[in-house]
């Protein structure tokens, strides 16, 4: 594991690793800011074009994350580097937009194994070097698809989960359509294991009793075509999840708006980790 | 005015303006975060490499400035679109390095005219728009330098001082012999009133009595040979200046350091301005 930047950061540090990735086969890039003493761990994952810097530069919430004793991951979006024909050609498709999933179709399933990646080799990574057992998983866009599916997907793996205007419903959106085939291949019957409104659909019972907390900006221009939060909302109320969705005012898509609302969020993990 | 795009930010509005600046005789763009009710106006020039932008980005400083009622203006770091040979070969000089004073020196006197260009024009522009009288100055780096010389040059003009990791003592340092030498000739005797340090030292009485505050990286790899707080630090002794200059153990040049005191800074000015 490589250092690649450190950065104190209201008295506690904000790094910027590389590791070699076996289950990518890659080396891949994460920010961790560390308070002193942490408490548990929070991952956030961003959306479309970002990397392990987005968050950690434009959020504001190390500062808050200092005081409640929240370590924060924040891992890369995609593989880079694979060089594979076209994975720079779209800035919805291939790097900087890995979907946080495993691909089953060529040339992508070789490298694009995000959701792997993620829950079998980097947070247990993390948990394993921080000691930070209990764990929440946020995130924005497509991070926001990624928290929700990644954490329906995987029982007991997160303990406390929220996203900022998230694609909620993926099958249903042009963004999702085009990752899904690419990724996953024409067959949408296989669509819906990686579609959070359907996911919830298919629960017996609420999966987060505590509740998921979804911020959602109203001028946000991605709304009406890509994020259809109203499609996770209708499911959750059909089993009896428990979601606080905010719709704001005047909110755009980009980080102003997470960072108006960061402080939320951080405090809604940390109710339900600490 | 040319609304370049305008964000919701902590329930008031961070806005991107552009104008066509008579004084730089060039389109100029700045950054205006103007909560519902501001009671003052506090000016924030950024550093070399930087735009309108970054410490609207990158510094956090919104959520604060929101509740004390403190609009945010971020001007740019330089002309733009002059085309003068030569003007982006360096990333110390030339475009995003306008050192905030008017240069004298062909070919660069015709439109790198930053103090008039502040002092003259884009301030007394958002003052008339805003209502706002009260103003205060602060930045960073190039741009602390900058906020520790117009205020010096221009007694009156501003109501409150501080900066983050200044230039503050420009004749005594590479980028600033560098930039002087460029826009202001190799005739040493006309840079000392362009350097904060040195303008301390002219004055009779202390121009801000009620103190000025600056934040120091100790991490800072430009503190050694760019930056020499101490020579600005030893000119405000000698004339009985208020200066509270705060050395930080491990923080470095950049952002994570300035988003880390930001609020001091706030609270600094707000104390001084309302």
């Amino acid at each position: 594991m490589k250092t690649l930047s450190e950065h104190r950061a209201f008295s506690a540090t904000q790094h910027f690793f590389q590791h070699e990735s076996t289950t990518i086969g890659l080396p891949m890039r994460f920010g961790l800011y560390l308070p002193p003493q942490p408490k548990a761990l929070l991952v956030f994952l961003a959306g479309l074009t970002c990397t392990e810097e987005t968050f950690a530069i434009k959020a504001g919430a190390q500062r808050l994350a200092a005081e409640l004793g929240l370590a924060l991951l924040t891992p890369d979006t995609s593989p880079r580097g694979a060089n594979v024909v076209g994975e720079s050609d779209a800035w919805d498709f291939g790097v900087g937009a890995g979907f946080y999933l495993d691909a089953t179709q060529a040339p992508w399933a070789q490298h694009w194994r995000m959701e792997s990646y993620l829950l079998d080799e980097l947070i247990p990574l993390v948990q394993q070097q921080t000691g930070l057992t209990k764990t929440g998983l946020f995130g924005h866009s497509m991070g926001g698809h990624g928290a929700l599916t990644l954490a329906l997907r995987h029982p007991g793996r997160f303990q406390s989960l929220s996203a900022f205007a998230p694609i909620a419903a993926p099958t249903q959106c042009p963004w999702g359509q085009k990752a899904f085939t690419g990724y996953l291949g024409a067959d949408r019957s296989v669509w819906a294991a990686h579609d959070a409104s359907a996911l919830v659909q298919q629960q017996s019972s609420a999966p987060y009793p505590q509740g998921i907390l979804i911020d959602q900006g109203l001028a946000d221009k991605f709304l009406p075509d890509q994020l259809r939060p109203e499609a996770f909302e209708a499911a959750c109320a059909a089993v009896g999840q428990p979601l606080t969705l905010r719709r704001h005012e005047g909110y755009d898509h980009g980080y102003y708006f997470i960072a108006s609302f960061v402080d939320d969020h951080l405090r809604h993990h940390a109710e339900r980790l600490i």
